[in-house]
């Protein structure tokens, strides 16, 4: 398999996290995000929405979306087990998924803060906005944890909700926010997620590509 | 079950669609976006992030994200399937969905509109930045089904990238987007789906709380 990626790409590290779970192995190619790599027309070829990431499987079908990678990476090599089977507990887990996936990381994607400077505004504005949309989010996050009590997000094995969140943590301290005092939560999880080789060896650090 | 959404809120109209399509009925409890309802503190202890919709189940459950909803009740009630069960058929839906999901519809909704406006964008800059959004996401849409030619957007009855579309298609015309210039293919996929009485019952006009 290929997996085109980046280092500091949230969607990338997410699957990178997943293939080291399930001890699969992928070439990977970095796509220079600042430096416009996700929109060659090569790449829009596999990915129409020039976004990352993209995974060419060995017979060359190509899968796109992170969330559907793995979805996809989940069925056909499903130990460990990613998502809960129970369909209320599975709910929970999808539901902080989503939170992150949909109504974080694409809100200050670098995408979104090209077109707000674009649209006149300062660093400093485009920073804030990073920041908040972390923050408030991760407040979600944290407070959508209240009745669990466990190692990871959702119990005594890392899910698909680990498999998000920490990426995300990693942007919010990016961004300013500080994450170690306004989620103690998350940040005990997060400390207990990187001490496996699954997503210590995946972060943005241990990338070849990272600057 | 009871549905906290709105009329014109898409991700409601999604599970409405869903509902519909299952033959569910759920008591609708309508909270006025504009008017902040979505961040009242009753509501906020249902769902933290202060989005649309949640669902209650009867037994009291409390369930978020329009998509958790969904795969709930896909699970709970399997006719008609909203994926296919081939994993590499139901990545390509899920990219599709993921992309409308993820890419475009929380990077245009009224929570991003109403911080770009505190961030000094005028009237005119916030409804470009939502038609733009609206167009690029729905013009990948179009290239992500280049290699489908059915009635749906993959097959021959309705899908949860149908379930997806239809609403944000409403949404990008409402922004200015002329879709049916743009998107032929996404179009007729439109005109085929508010065929459908489950669509069309859910649509936002339809609705009890429709201004």
């Amino acid at each position: 398999m290929i997996l085109h990626g980046y280092f500091r790409s949230t969607a990338a590290y997410r699957v990178r996290i997943v293939l080291n779970l399930k001890g699969l192995k992928a070439e990977q190619i970095s796509r220079h995000l600042r430096k416009g790599e996700q929109r060659t027309p090569d790449y829009l070829e596999l990915n129409p929405q020039g976004l990352l990431p993209t995974l060419i499987l060995d017979d060359g079908e190509v899968l796109t979306q992170s969330l559907a990678i793995i979805e996809y990476l989940d069925t056909l090599y499903p130990a460990p087990a990613l998502v809960p089977s129970d369909p209320l507990r599975r709910a929970r887990v999808q539901a902080f998924v989503l939170s992150i996936a949909c109504d974080i990381h694409p809100v200050q994607n670098l995408r979104v803060l090209q077109a707000l400077r674009a649209g006149g505004f300062s660093e400093e504005q485009m920073n804030a906005w990073a920041a908040d949309v972390n923050a408030q989010g991760l407040a979600a996050c944290e407070k959508l944890l209240s009745k669990e009590h466990s190692t990871f997000c959702f119990g005594e094995e890392p899910s698909l909700a680990d498999v998000c969140l920490i990426p995300q943590m990693g942007n919010a301290r990016r961004f300013g926010v500080d994450v170690a005092k306004l989620f103690p939560k998350l940040t005990a999880i997060e400390q207990a997620a990187l001490k496996l080789p699954a997503f210590a060896n995946a972060s943005p650090a241990a990338q070849p590509d990272a600057e």
